[in-house]
């Protein structure tokens, strides 16, 4: 059973459509290619109740980890760090070691700037504010640390929401500890495309693969339409070694390519997708 | 008080990061755009029973209007509608207006092809499977018809995850549904970009303008880093005509430009964003 992991993005911009979630698939990314498996992805609104809510309901499931984006900046509206306190039934207060990091930020900007020292305003102290029991993890790109804090099995790790800085603490502090939880996995993957066979005609003979291949997945994406049928099939599974995850995508792949063949389609392209 | 919206995703493929969710921004944008506000927006798995619990708590936090994309087609792995059964404790049962619409599709398709009658299969029988009391949609683009269902005082709406599919039903079914109850409400929104001030300079600011301005919302998004700090402002309001909204917008705006200004930085761009 892999380890799970649920994500929560905060932010009205991706409720107003305004934005485009690509914070969620490049997590869901590495966190498939760790190992591990992504439960669910949530995106509610800057509202602190929305955002104590809903990291209620994700403890109440109980995955391994929960992964948060946005709400950890500056301004009015970044209340992820207060959400999570009120979800936990704890107080924040400022964390001396996110303090220490964001101090840094700034006098390293003031000297850039030749500037007298930039105020620790309110608004910047916001950001050393952290969930009592929680720890820093540092931020390579920007001024807001990301925060983790463990709550009973569960690791939470708040992630900001500016793509550079997410993925640049993502990479440096989150990759090492969902590696050393997933252990040895490998997620392997192909896709094929085909021309000239229904999805619906496909879905039958789908099933049987799937049955043949208990630990490999299929699922099947019309690009096309019924009319003019355009299908692309992804192949994926999960393993203890790459070699034998490569092996188990291979043989259903085979099944597979016949059986669209026979059928009377065409088969577009293979490719390897990660 | 807005109508309110919630989107589920239905789909592995968001959840491995496969698939950029282009469709819940597509949808949130447009839903904004006819006035409603999207509370939330989950993805799950094509599980039956994630299908069937998601449902249920979307159900209980009750929005207006409930949304779904994918798993109406033909595979095995294709189960919105009977997770959405199980979620309103009802059956599944074949609906006699989608079965035709599905058996229309496939005759359109063997004549086009010269080829005898399309066998109605199992796997294609299920597209027209819905849960009892619900309506089908057309879709004018692919297979699967989506389906409509009142629950309580709540409209589900399930739309097919093919992009083009979901589109193209969501224009021709949905829009008049969502527009006749949202009423004249228009959303108007701006976007500036600045240069050389920080985000936690402004951030106290905002909050200013925000009291002055109590229709309005103004979101910062910082593009740089603190050390090049570079943000884009997107300063947004609903009302009762477009004229006010634009009123209520370019009265922020103003401030907010003179503010950026009068803190050292430069004014990158303004424009329309929808």
């Amino acid at each position: 059973m892999n380890q799970t992991v649920e994500i929560i993005c905060v932010g009205n911009e991706l409720l107003i459509g305004k934005t485009l979630n690509t914070n969620a698939q490049w997590l869901a990314k590495r966190i498939t290619n760790l190992g591990l498996t992504t439960r669910r992805i949530t995106v509610v609104s800057d509202n602190i109740h929305e955002i104590s809510d809903v990291i209620k309901e994700v403890i109440q499931r109980g995955p391994h980890f929960l992964l948060t984006t946005g709400g950890l900046g500056p301004t009015f509206d970044d209340m992820t760090l207060v959400g999570l306190a009120k979800a936990l039934g704890c107080n924040i207060e400022i964390n001396e070691e996110a303090l220490n990091m964001v101090q840094e930020k700034y006098l390293t900007y003031a000297q850039k700037k030749r500037m007298n020292a930039v105020e620790l305003t309110p608004h910047r102290l916001k950001m050393a504010k952290f969930p009592i029991g929680a720890r820093p993890l540092p931020n390579p790109v920007g001024t807001a640390p990301a925060a983790l804090i463990e709550h009973g099995k569960m690791t939470i790790i708040a992630l900001p929401g500016v793509p550079s800085e997410m993925k640049s603490i993502f990479n440096e502090s989150v990759t090492p500890i969902l590696k050393q939880t997933a252990g040895d996995v490998s997620f392997f993957e192909k896709s094929i495309e085909s021309r000239d066979v229904m999805e619906s005609t496909m879905a039958p003979l789908i099933d049987t693969i799937m049955q043949k291949n208990p630990h490999v997945y299929i699922k099947s994406h019309p690009k096309g339409s019924e009319k003019v049928p355009y299908i692309e099939f992804h192949i994926s599974t999960t393993a203890k070694t790459a070699s034998t995850a490569r092996r188990y995508v291979n043989k259903a792949l085979i099944q597979l390519t016949e059986l669209i063949q026979e059928n009377g389609g065409k088969i577009k392209i293979v490719k390897n997708t990660r």
